[in-house]
């Protein structure tokens, strides 16, 4: 019946967003089952059932975070304006997201396969791509790799919220301070273009 | 006695380098006294009277490795060239040093006061003053702010130690493999020229 299957669909969700919540906040080594559907305040069993053990919950939690960003950052083009807009708008996910980039350190930090890795690989491989084929065709500077540059737009969008104890010991200000935030925005889409102009 | 002076000075020693390990390997929160004086092979009551509590020895650990950082990488100057070496010698101090990175990950993932604020601030702030020394000598190009530039300098030179698995995923090349790991280091060189060059 409907209210049952409307009640399932509810359980999932709720159990889904506590594992996210303690993932990001302990680490797969550093929670349990017992935690999340603790958090949840529902039955442990149904929380095995819906998700079989918890390093195939983590996958389902990392998985789900990183389809958010990918639907809410697109790359659209490859203007020089494109790419600082991708650089800008990944901030601002992980601004909005401070979880996504909590659970994809505690995937560094603590030793052991990767989650999803061939769908993620497959993704990030496309924007490379992408960037390869805008330097053939002259649109983008021809002189960085293609997919260093990748992984660096990224580390200039994201490392504001992997550290930010030293941003603010460097910048002297928070990244709770909205025109600061601002700044930082600004600064990563203009990094971006200079890194991407030709020279 | 010497003898004495000497085994003191080498338990010390022991003592903080278990620290160090376990701390970087488990955070300020995951480990213990008990886990840090097992791994020295040395008496718990020893290590707190040399140490006094596990947060002292943190600050401690944190303070080392950073000064660590601080001797072997220099801003010998201002110039391009010095900007891009700058930079290289970050990235290579963290690929020798995991340790570090992973330290200032956990003291960025659990919540707490950052250790020894005032003068890590102050050795960044020395930086950022120089950067926009230059910037008003008219040797580095203006358009960035200099804070959020050395900010960046750090995160191009780190983010990969930071999150290998999506350094693999992005490039296809683990960072282990020293060729990949050159040419890593020759674009971390290339792209903070770039940031700081003038258009």
């Amino acid at each position: 019946c409907r209210v049952m299957a409307w009640d399932t669909e509810g359980t999932r969700r709720r159990l889904k967003e506590a594992a996210t919540a303690e993932f990001a906040e302990r680490g797969l080594a550093g929670t349990t089952m017992t935690r999340i559907a603790a958090r949840a305040g529902i039955n442990k069993e149904r929380l095995y059932s819906y998700y079989g053990d918890k390093d195939a919950l983590w996958v389902v939690v990392l998985t789900d975070e990183l389809e958010g960003l990918a639907l809410a950052v697109e790359l659209a083009g490859v203007s020089l304006e494109d790419v600082g807009e991708f650089a800008g708008a990944t901030f601002d996910y992980h601004v909005r997201h401070p979880q996504l980039g909590r659970l994809l350190q505690w995937e560094g930090l603590v030793r052991g396969p990767a989650a999803d890795v061939a769908r993620r690989s497959a993704h990030y491989r496309e924007k490379v791509e992408r960037f390869a084929q805008a330097q053939r065709d002259g649109v983008l500077d021809a002189g960085l790799d293609p997919a260093h540059l990748v992984f660096a737009l990224i580390a200039l969008a994201a490392w504001w919220q992997t550290v930010p104890q030293l941003a603010e010991m460097i910048t002297g200000a928070s990244g709770d301070d909205v025109s600061e935030r601002d700044r930082r925005r600004a600064f990563v889409v203009d990094a971006a273009r200079r890194l991407t102009a030709a020279r």
